[in-house]
């Protein structure tokens, strides 16, 4: 019994399908709620689902208090705002509605109700120490899985950081995903969405700490954003809708408990100094950071090449290249920015931007150990 | 939002790997444990398993009271004898260490200790309304799957009945799968407790209640039995054995949130009659059932078949067909009974089996109808 190798997975308790969040009143019973926090964003609220829950909870007489002060990278002060509420309300269960932001801001709140202090004294991984209050997530966009995962990330404004906060205390008590909300989505909303899950998929099945448990959800995700990217994007189709939301919620999976990468590094710090969408950065910086890492997880790269060409009889060096090549060709064809130069100002900001994210906790995890160097030869491939 | 569809998905916190057992003093620890009630048996006994636990919680300042009054089926009076045990010492978390039979008992005394009562009272879904006390499981088989399942099967004596319960509250708070305890296992059991896993993930990828989440785990299953079985058995591989527990947790994941069918009903009605090892029933009746299920689940089937047989460019009828006839010529090749007239002493008892089988929770998610009648021609077939 000397060797003691571990890998370990855990997951929210799921309901998904169409209608699903109709389950949140008797789920938030189920915690012991009473007077619920209701995190979510304008989006959401202009698109009516935040009205939909309210009535939700209101029939079921269920209280609410409702927080929607949130960036779309949100900030440690919203944090805190939010937090002001909860106490000051006396709620007891805390629901998020929306993608990443609301999700990763009522991870944030739940916190520090649970163990005092400011956000930043938790960045980084395990050093959540006491429980959180209750929570149930419900997702509107297929994308950040941050309703699967022990991930959080917020802004330090003070000093232009993304943080990254890891805990098995931050993996929500249930997850109720229900697809028809992505019916009210933008087209950039989705891709930037699905970009970012396939993003999650391909670094957290290369990652160091990627187990059988997780090389195979991983692949679910990236074979279901193959399969449904283009009919999700250009007929909305609803079916192909779900099979992204079921693509997120593998990824999710996955990433939560295998970690990410380099390429999560450079957008949790590009992020931090310049407020792009996060999902756009993949599509600039996913290829480059996949030939950075080739040769350090070959096989699985060419795994991942062939789910993207098809059957493909020839080397692992072939289908891995081609495999990115693909990509490439994929996202060119989605209209979205594709080099670095199109977002970023100036190639002056390289330096700042890699030499904080090499301290990125998704640094730890990448195939092979990067340089802030290195990542600046990946940025400017990609500039 | 009128409809309404959802389905569930829940699973323990898993820790997986060779040593992983080394972890269960700090498991203990965060769910709050001083007095654990340690439930195995005389076979894992015997295999030196229990003094490893009782070592490793000792090191680590826990105390531990032992129960192991446990049938391979185990009976209503053993889950109260071990519920006295648990009441008299004060314990506060249960450890499972075993096979399915130590698990379902834990989770029997599990359910009266919080809630009162006679195990029988629970039988069927949904009828335990308090909550349990912490548990751990640690599976030393790779098969019954109950360190991952919402599912508790106990044998009630004076009904001659396997009584199933099922249960979100029945799913453990951690299961820690540490495939060397696989080492010690007889080929017989490594046997039926493979063919238990893959019953459970054909059943469950055919089931009324499957979902992308469920089938998705129910086909790694599938592929990984067909892979790893020989290797696993013949030459005790750890390699092999260590998939075969990966199949046994996906199969778990799968028939604990999708269900089971008929096989499953008529393998617990016999059960309670006639104390045969449980897994060894499947090489017999799973062909049989297959077939009879084949007309409403033939796409389904077909999959199966593909797996089973590799690349098939044939029809659908076909690949089902011919993947239940590849099954059965495994299950020859293993030394197994493969007809029902080698385990059971007159076709007369069919009748009794399955009139008691019919009820059995297990047929609600059939993906057909059944009657007790259809049921004894499946057995007939099989005799």
């Amino acid at each position: 019994m000397s060797s003691s190798f571990a890998t370990k997975f855990a997951i929210p308790e799921i309901i998904f399908g169409n209608g699903s969040i109709n389950h949140l009143a008797s789920c938030a019973r189920g915690l012991g709620a009473r007077r619920i926090l209701l995190v979510s964003d304008q989006g959401v609220e202009d698109a009516g689902w935040v009205q939909v829950v309210m009535d939700i909870l209101d029939q079921n007489s269920l209280e609410c208090v409702y927080f929607n002060e949130i960036d779309s990278n949100p900030r440690d002060s919203q944090v805190h705002a939010g937090l002001e509420i909860y106490l000051a309300e006396g709620a007891d269960v805390i629901v998020a509605l929306g993608g990443g932001s609301p999700m990763d801001t009522a991870k944030g709140i739940g916190i520090i109700a649970g163990n005092g202090g400011n956000i930043s004294d938790y960045e980084g991984a395990n050093r959540i120490k006491r429980p959180l209050p209750p929570m149930i997530f419900a997702p509107t966009t297929a994308g950040s899985g941050s309703d699967m995962t022990q991930y959080s990330i917020i802004t330090d404004v003070s000093r232009q950081v993304k943080m990254t906060v890891i805990s098995r205390s931050l993996v929500p008590n249930i997850s109720i995903i229900d697809p028809t909300m992505l019916r009210t989505k933008t087209e950039e909303l989705i891709i930037a969405s699905a970009v970012d899950a396939l993003a999650h998929a391909v670094e957290s099945y290369v990652s160091r700490l990627s187990s059988p448990f997780t090389d195979h959800h991983a692949l679910q995700a990236i074979r279901l954003f193959v399969e449904n990217l283009e009919r999700a994007v250009e007929y909305r189709d609803p079916k192909a809708l779900e099979q992204l939301s079921i693509a997120s919620t593998a990824a999710g999976m996955s990433f939560s408990n295998a970690g990410l990468g380099a390429l999560h590094s450079l957008a949790h710090s590009l992020g931090g100094m310049f407020d792009v969408l996060h999902g756009l950065v993949h599509p600039i910086l996913l290829p480059a950071v996949m030939r950075f890492n080739m040769p350090h997880s070959l096989e699985k790269m060419a795994v991942i090449g062939r789910i993207l060409l098809g059957p493909c009889p020839h080397s692992d060096e072939y289908a891995a290249e081609e495999g990115i090549h693909q990509l490439e060709t994929l996202f060119k064809s989605l209209n979205v920015p594709t080099r670095l130069g199109e977002i970023l100002p100036d190639p002056e900001v390289l330096e700042p931007i890699c030499k904080m994210a090499v301290y990125d906790a998704c640094t730890l995890t990448n195939p092979c150990d990067v340089t802030w160097e290195d990542l600046q030869s990946i940025c400017k491939e990609a500039w």
